[in-house]
């Protein structure tokens, strides 16, 4: 609990200084004032996360957590659990989405075992951060303790702080588990007072039956546990996640280090609404990638005052989503930098061609 | 005229073959079918224009096409016409907005003057297929002959097809034109069926006395000219541009070598309209990229049957949000090559990691 609240501390204001100095040059590029809207916008919020006026985009990650849900027992999920296991190497070695997107995206992918069901996943390079083998089942009971849940978020904590160290300057977020829209419907429900219905989409290939079957599930999880909504780590705790909980702990990890995280699909910004009710401030850290087609996430991100790029209508999850937005980050921030001003430009005889010589 | 009808006899239908290839190979790559959207719809729209079950994109280039408009004489832009010549050095010498994002796409940035007012532009690399310096005031009668149309046109054919021969695999369109949102307005109208109101935008920097200027001065071109909305020609002759026709030319041309076109914004939109009113099967070579904020841009889309997938905000033209794009359909066509199929995955030991050693 030490480090999470020292983390939540230590998130500051974006830096104003440097906002209104990219702001100004942004007005003075040859180009009528807007009309690179969110290009312009993502410029100017890097300034302000990273303290510079003239951002850089750094090294990328996509941080990827995994871990399993109890209750895919109640039969939410037509995947069966040990395809979350089975993919965590399809990340590394490439093949899978967010192997290949990241390869083009040129991001190093991280994935972190935080709550796998079974053993030790044995593959290289997963990073072992098991608080236990999947949730208790949340239609029954809790899905964790409010411990463990400390727990997977200080470890996304550490995890995040580690890639920073190893250079890291913007991260992405990517989730694995299989039945995970169902916790993040309720987190959604919860902290947006949506009814179960409302909250309810057709995650992987589900069916009207198990549609019905999902929102009944969701709706029994929000009544046994009664989450408090004023309380982040008790709605994480009751009907949340072991990956949403590494999730939480990347964003806040990476507003507290100045770093910007691109928020992918519905099971990151449920983490990402977690992370909002614990520390409001670190939403100003967030970059919206792409509107999932998952029916709730256009809530989530309505909840975060966030505006998603990308209309793509995926729903993968992994962080394919925000890996695919790395490339518009960096656009912005290059407009910023390389774009001339009309006294830049002024100073050249461009008819001339002077420049080119 | 006879350079014109030959691309358009030589627009094929999308490669059958090539495209129920890439939709097997699709469904049966590790993720749920459809989980991806528009990356795999876009790989294997690739698929089909390049007659490649396995589509790698090419050469990247963008070409913008400039043109003046005897239009502005109404009193419908805000910049003064000079703007457009003084442009095209920065798009060609990387500091103007398509400059930088064609530099960051690794896009070559091919700049054609069909139409600038003045004399020859003085800018090396500007290629030069002036076929008049500006067009009429289409407020008071037609913008060009029919045959200066089809002679602009067919420039946009020859750099297109010299574009391919030296490599390029992927189109994107680009413009440069002071007062080019009122013709695009105008075809908008005349094609999509629309009153003057419904396709009035802001332009660059209009307000509200200008809007209302420019209004009437879309509807007293309709009203003079009454061009033929089932005649492409008569369309972009009486209410067009010269660079909207280069870009029509473009369009053509790229469908015609089975190489897909990027569509940026409203004025690209515009020829890729009228593209389309000359030969309905080249949409299949068309790729939209982003939803510009100009408002008549929707009704194009729609008109043609696309969807954007950048929702950025932007209205700066230039070639800038299809440039954005080339990240989107080089992902799909990764995805399509590079994910492996559950069946290729199978016979790796992924828990064992093997694929990495």
């Amino acid at each position: 609990m030490q480090v999470l609240n020292g983390v939540i501390k230590s998130i500051e204001e974006l830096n104003e200084d440097s906002v209104n100095n990219a702001q100004e040059r942004m007005e003075n590029l040859i180009k009528p004032p807007g009309s690179l809207g969110v290009l312009e916008d993502l410029a100017i919020k890097m300034a302000g996360i990273m303290g510079d006026s003239r951002p850089v985009i750094g090294e990328k990650s996509v941080i990827v957590m995994a871990g399993d849900h109890g209750v895919v027992q109640e039969g939410v999920s037509i995947a069966s659990q040990e395809v979350t296991r089975q993919m965590l190497s399809t990340f590394l070695n490439g093949i899978g989405g967010v192997g290949v997107l990241a390869r083009q995206a040129g991001a190093r992918v991280v994935v972190v075992d935080v709550g796998v069901a079974g053993g030790p996943v044995n593959v290289t390079g997963v990073i072992s951060r098991k608080v236990k083998p999947g949730t208790q089942n949340i239609a029954r009971g809790p899905a964790m303790t409010r411990e463990e849940a400390v727990q997977a978020i200080e470890a996304g904590i550490e995890v995040v702080r580690t890639e920073i160290n190893r250079g890291a300057g913007v991260i992405a977020t990517g989730d694995m588990g299989i039945g995970n829209t169902t916790p993040s419907s309720a987190i959604l429900a919860v902290l947006g007072n949506y009814t179960a219905l409302e909250v309810t989409g057709r995650g992987t290939l589900v069916n009207d039956d198990v549609m019905s079957l999902k929102c009944n599930t969701i709706a029994s999880a929000l009544e046994i546990n009664k989450p408090d909504c004023t309380d982040g780590l008790d709605v994480l705790s009751k009907v949340g996640g072991f990956e949403i909980a590494g999730l939480t702990g990347v964003i806040l990890g990476a507003a507290a280090n100045n770093v910007p995280v691109i928020i992918d699909g519905f099971i990151s910004t449920a983490a990402a609404m977690i992370a909002a009710s614990l520390e409001k401030k670190c939403i100003n850290y967030m970059i919206a990638s792409h509107l999932s087609s998952e029916d709730g996430h256009k809530l989530m991100l309505e909840y975060l005052g966030l505006k998603p790029m990308l209309y793509m209508n995926m729903r993968l999850g992994e962080g394919t989503g925000a890996v695919l937005a790395m490339n518009l980050v960096d656009a912005g921030c290059r407009i910023l930098n390389e774009m001339a001003t009309f006294s830049e430009a002024e100073v050249m005889d461009l008819e001339d061609d002077k420049i080119l010589k």
